[in-house]
């Protein structure tokens, strides 16, 4: 089969073998794949990844031994491979299970690439009404979907998502489910466009944002993402950290003690929710799309997807 | 009367006016004060303060135009003085005012003096039982009760108190009460010894403390402290960060996000907490004084606080 491999140099390989997935696991076969940010920042050295690339995928079940009833079933999958026995996954941290793997991330093969293994318990079978291009949006949509269930946001909430990328995006979508007084600060109006026109205030203003805000959303993973955070929340608020940093940041923690800051890390979440927003076209996600390219144009997939700005950039196996 | 004023050096003044309350205070007539690390930081220019220094005390009632009930009250008194009319007074976040002064911190008089002025709605009427020396511990200690206000501890839960400071030895005897599995770990055993004779486990080697810990409170204010912290929290945990911080520090947010971790800054707390505790005996207080000063020795008192180690420096005026 083929898969984009990171081994250490980025490649094609054209004939890497199909897996073989062992008891307890599916073989799936991918239609569709999503290249993300960590991907270009696995490429750079992140979590020093040697294997297949790919998390944000649907596929097909060719098979799965014992679990006959999902074969032919279209899916998604949670990338969290975890032990299920350890003291973390008994307490329900699946995802935080410290014997896992993860899918194109951390020791298993992803899902750049013409089949995968994972879990029967990771895969979600797909309603018809959600498509595929729709579908490879699951896995960073219930990323943001996690912030609802870290976070309370009511109604009355003032609410603002820092970052107009990819998660900042689907973040503000989830968050506008809430009927929270939402706005979104950014540096591209036209991918701020497509929350306007969703009735989502948005602005690449700083001034326009009055400070006291009782949610932020930090979804730059910057430096300066991160003090204008600081800058908008109010005392007893609370700042979501939904990206990764390349780096150590400085930061005043007198700031947090002061003024009662409550800083949470935010990370994947829950398929079921971001399914049923898709199926309930409570979220928009196709204009997020960018790009596609054939698996075979997989490492110009991944250029594409590191130049600067750009939106989704999928990769098609079919 | 006397008084221990920054203006902008440290000095005891034997003459300064006896303040005049404004309708709305009362003025409290001080036996008792304790010297903080805060009062340390501001000799060293935090808060750029002007004025008595000053802040945990206990004192009766001289007179309150129209609370007349009060005179002769002995009292402890919360040191924000909110305006009570702003939203965010009217959201109930009274210690973040915007326009608050507080008490031998900003813009307000306090407590090393023969007398200070209060609003009336910021004095509590003491018990009997509740003796002078413990009284003066009533406002750090309810800073140490806001850890619970914030995040709960169920009995199940295994805390970690960092830092045998003052403020340590006070959230540890807090946290002691929801019967969470509880470790201190500090740097002078003698200290430590303070919590050991309440049953409470200590130790000064961080190789006894097993990672995965629930909640971890950082009382050191350090960039050692919130590194351990760090190193000791489980996933999904809790880091409450009780100290301020003297100087900016260099930390890895990604941490926090990949591990999505909570940290909470935690500051004033309530009153009739700490007053419930002493009264029914659960924490123990007396033994972290460490020494006694008369208001005509304050600067020595200051001084004395300042040596490190040194636990609660007391200040008395009768």
């Amino acid at each position: 089969m083929r898969a984009v491999r990171l081994d250490p140099s980025l490649r094609l390989e054209a004939k890497y073998s199909k897996p073989n997935p062992p008891p307890g696991e599916a073989l799936v076969r991918i239609h569709q794949a999503g290249v993300c940010a960590t991907d270009i920042q696995l490429v750079k050295g992140y979590m020093n990844f040697r294997g297949t690339l790919g998390h944000e995928f649907v596929g097909t079940v060719e098979h799965a031994m014992g679990h006959e009833h999902l074969t032919g079933k279209r899916v998604v999958g949670e990338i969290n491979a975890a032990c299920r026995t350890c003291p973390t996954c008994q307490a329900g941290r699946l995802t935080h299970c410290p014997n896992r793997t993860t899918l194109g991330i951390d020791r298993r093969d992803g899902a750049f690439a013409d089949y995968l293994c994972l879990p029967v318990e990771n895969l979600y079978p797909l309603p018809e009404k959600i498509s595929n291009d729709q579908a490879v949006f699951i896995e960073p949509l219930a990323a943001a979907c996690q912030i609802l269930t870290q976070v309370p946001v009511a109604p009355t909430d003032r609410v603002i998502v820092i970052g107009d990328g990819k998660l900042g995006l689907l973040c503000a979508q989830v968050l506008k489910t809430t009927q929270c007084e939402l706005s979104v600060i950014g540096h591209h109006p036209e991918k701020l466009a497509l929350l306007t026109q969703q009735g989502i205030h948005t602005t690449i203003q700083v001034a326009d944002i009055s400070p006291g805000v009782d949610t932020v959303i930090e979804a730059t993973g910057t430096p300066d993402g991160l003090k204008l955070a600081s800058q908008l929340v109010r005392p007893r608020g609370t700042i979501v950290l939904k990206s990764t940093y390349h780096e150590q940041t400085t930061f005043d923690f007198t700031f947090i003690v002061v003024h009662e800051i409550n800083l949470v890390g935010s990370r994947c979440g829950p398929f079921p929710q971001a399914i049923e927003l898709l199926q309930h076209t409570q979220v928009s996600v196709e204009p997020l799309i960018h790009a596609r390219y054939t698996l075979d144009r997989g490492i110009d997939a991944m250029e594409c997807a590191t130049t600067r700005g750009t939106l989704k950039v999928l990769i098609t196996m079919d």
